[in-house]
C-alpha cells in the first residue's frame, strides 16, 4: 500500500535534486573546510556556496550572518541561551509568548534555573499576539524577546514586523523562531527587522538534523558550542558538509519555486478545510483564518482522541499527526490549544494535517473520504459522543 | 595529479560501505523517528540499529547510554557544560590538563566566565599526565574531571584507567575526550571506567558533523539542547538520521577491521619515523614513544615554519597539517607543543602527519622522498638555519 504523508511537518521528503546534491557530496569525499590545503579549499568553497544560497532564502544582506547548526532546536537554543547569557550584566528578563515550541519553552525553563525571569504574552483565540502586549512586557531588565514566526501546531503567523519595530525602539534583541515558516512562506529578514532567526532545512525539503541561525551583524551572543574557529567563530565543530550542501540546494529551489509551492498548498488547504466542514460535524478549525501557514490545517474533532484517529488512518496508509513529532513522546495536552481556549478534551481530539509538493488533489480526496468514516467509527465507541447525542 | 592525504585527522575519507549506507538512507527518505506512524517506526528502527552499532564500538553495556550529537565538539560541550552546570550546587571546581583540545579549553574558559575555577594538570615531556597530579588537584569543590584519551597534535595516550580509579574513589564525574581515539584504537568504556566519553564519526571513516557522547547510566547533567524528547530526553532536536546511519555502519566496520587497521597504521608509522630520522637532521618526534596513536606522527623540524612546508607539499599533491584543522585559523603557537617543552620556534616548525586505510607504503615513500627536499629548500632560505651552520 502506497503511503500518503500528511505529516510533512514531522519530516519533509527530500526533493530529488536535494538527494542528488547530497549523493554527489558523499561521492566527492570533501575534506575539512578549515584545512589549509587543496582538499580544504574545495570543501570551504562548497560550504560558502551553500551559505550564500541560504542567505538568499531569507534575504540576509551578508552570508556571514548565517551560521549552520544541527537543526532548528540548536538554532533556538543558541539564540536564546546565547543572547541571554551574554546579556546577564544588563539584565535577566526575557519576553516570550505562551504558544512557543518546546525548544523555546524548555530553553527558557533552563534559563529560569539560572535566575532568569520570563514574561509570557498571551494570544487571542486565533493564536495571535498583540504587539502592544509585548511592548508592555518589556522592562529595563529585558535582554531578549523571543516570539515564533508561525506556530507549528495551529499555523498562525505572528505580526513579527510590528513586534520588531517595538524591540528596535527599545533596543532589545529580538529572536524569531521561524522553523515552520522559512522556505514555506516568503521571508525577508531585512523587512522583518528581527535580530536572530532560527530555521531548519527539512521544512523546505532539505535534510533533517540541519538548520541555520541568522545573526544580524552586531548582535552579541555567547556560542553554545565553544572550540574551534569555524562559522566565523560563532559555532565550533567540524561542519556536516553533506547536509549543508543539501540545505543549500533546497534553499535555492525554495526561492525558485516559492510561488508555485504556495499556490499548490493553498489550493489543498482550501479543499481540506471545506471538505472537513462539510463532512464532519462538531469540529473546530484552529488558527487564524487569514494569517496562517499555507501547508497546515489543525482540526479539533470533538468527542474522540487524536491518537485513535492517527492509528486508524495509519492502517489505511494515511499518515497524520496529533501535534509536532518533537512532543509526541510527551503526554500532556497541547499548551498551544489550551492557550487559544480549547477545552482539554477537544485539545486531545486534534489532528495536524500538513502537506506539500508530493500531495495531490487525489490524495486529499482520499483523506476526505477515509477520515469521516474513521471519525464516525471512533465516535460510536465514545462515551462523550453518546452523552451528546 | 592524484593527491596523497596525510591529513586524515582533519578529514577521514568516507569508506565505500559508509557511502553506500548513506546513499541508501537518502534514497529511503526516512520519516521522523518520533512520529507515531509507519514512517516514524521505520526511522526509529534505523536510528536504534545505529545506536547499537555505536554502543558496540566502545562496549557500552546499554545502547541508551549513547547520545548522538553533531560531532566531537558538541559531545565535549555537552559533557563539560552539562555536568558542570548540573553540579553547581555541589561545587564550582573542574580539573583538566594543559594539553586538551580547544573544544575543552574554550568550553572551560566559558565556564570560568560563569564563576567556575579550573585546575590544569601539567604533562611530562612525552605529553603524559601523572594520575597522582589529578588526585592532588581534586578538592571537595570538584564537580568534574576532564582529560583527553589521546592528544590530537602529538598522539600521546593518557593513563585513563588509572585516573578513573581515582575519580571513582573520590566520586567525581570523569569526562574523557576520546575524539582522536575511538575507532582508531580499541575502546571499552567498562574497562576504562569513565563516566562520559566524547567521540566523532569522522575519525573512523564516518561522516563529518556527527558524533556521540557516552553517558554512563546515573550520570547527572543538563542537556545542552533543550526542547523535544529525542535521545532519551538527553538531546533535543530532530536527528540527522542519514549521518547517524553512516556512523553506525562506520562503527561496525571499525569493530570488524580494528586489528587489520592497527597493523596497517603501525607499519606506516614505524616507516615514517625511521625515514624522517634518517633523512632529515635536527628534528624531534613529538609524543610518547610507546603510549601513542598508531595513525599520527608529529615532527618538529628546526629552523623553518610548518606553514611553508604545508604549502610546498601541497604543490606536490601531498597534504599534511601543522596542527588540527580546528585551530588552523588561529595563529598562536600550539599550546600542546609548548606544554611538552618545545621552544616557540620549534613549535612553529611542526608537522602533523596522519594516515589510514587509503595510504600505501608507496605513498609513504613519496612523502619521504619529497619532504627532505622541501625541508632543505626552506632551510636554505632560513636565517635561523644559516646562523646554525
Amino acid at each position: 500500500m502506497a503511503l500518503i504523508n500528511f505529516d510533512y511537518i514531522s519530516a519533509n521528503p527530500l526533493l530529488p535534486e536535494v538527494q542528488e546534491a547530497m549523493i554527489q557530496a558523499i561521492r566527492a569525499n570533501y575534506g575539512n573546510p578549515s584545512s589549509p590545503h587543496q582538499l580544504g579549499d574545495q570543501a570551504a568553497e562548497a560550504l560558502e556556496k551553500s551559505r550564500g544560497q541560504v542567505a538568499c532564502l531569507i534575504n540576509a544582506p551578508n552570508p556571514k550572518e548565517i551560521v549552520f547548526t544541527s537543526g532548528g532546536t540548536e538554532s533556538i537554543n543558541q539564540a536564546v541561551k546565547g543572547v541571554a547569557l551574554a546579556g546577564i550584566k544588563k539584565g535577566n528578563h526575557i519576553v516570550t509568548s505562551n504558544i512557543e515550541h518546546n525548544a523555546v519553552l524548555r530553553t527558557l525553563r533552563r534559563l529560569r534555573m539560572m535566575d532568569f525571569k520570563v514574561s509570557s504574552v498571551e494570544v487571542d483565540p486565533d493564536g495571535r499576539i498583540n504587539p502592544d502586549d509585548v511592548a508592555k512586557a518589556i522592562t529595563d531588565q529585558t535582554v531578549l524577546v523571543t516570539i515564533m514566526h508561525s506556530n507549528n501546531e495551529i499555523g498562525t503567523l505572528q505580526p513579527i514586523e510590528e513586534i520588531a519595530r517595538i524591540t528596535r525602539a527599545k533596543k532589545v534583541p529580538f529572536h524569531c523562531d521561524a522553523v515552520t515558516s522559512v522556505g514555506v512562506v516568503p521571508m525577508d529578514v531585512q523587512k522583518l527587522g528581527v535580530d536572530l532567526l532560527s530555521f531548519s532545512a527539512n521544512q523546505f525539503y532539505g535534510p533533517s538534523g540541519l538548520g541555520a541561525l541568522y545573526i544580524r551583524q552586531g548582535t552579541v551572543l555567547w556560542p553554545l558550542l565553544d572550540g574551534g574557529v569555524q562559522e566565523n567563530n560563532k559555532r565550533a565543530g567540524t561542519e556536516n558538509l553533506i547536509g549543508i550542501i543539501g540545505m543549500g540546494t533546497a534553499a535555492e529551489l525554495a526561492v525558485q519555486e516559492m510561488d508555485a509551492r504556495l499556490k499548490h498548498c493553498l489550493a489543498l488547504k482550501r479543499k481540506v478545510i471545506q471538505g472537513l466542514k462539510e463532512k464532519i460535524e462538531d469540529i473546530y478549525i484552529n488558527g487564524h483564518p487569514e494569517f496562517s501557514l499555507p501547508n497546515l490545517v489543525s482540526v479539533s474533532i470533538k468527542y474522540i482522541e487524536g491518537e485513535g484517529i492517527v492509528l486508524m488512518l495509519d492502517e489505511e496508509g494515511i499518515l497524520v499527526s496529533t501535534r509536532s513529532a518533537c512532543a509526541a513522546g510527551a503526554l500532556q495536552a497541547s499548551h498551544v490549544l489550551l492557550a487559544i481556549g480549547r477545552e482539554f478534551a477537544d485539545a486531545q481530539g486534534t489532528l495536524v494535517i500538513t502537506f506539500g509538493q508530493e500531495i495531490s488533489d487525489g490524495d486529499m480526496d482520499r483523506l476526505l473520504e477515509v477520515l469521516p468514516t474513521v471519525v464516525q467509527t471512533l465516535r460510536e465507541m465514545s462515551p462523550l459522543y453518546k452523552k451528546k447525542t
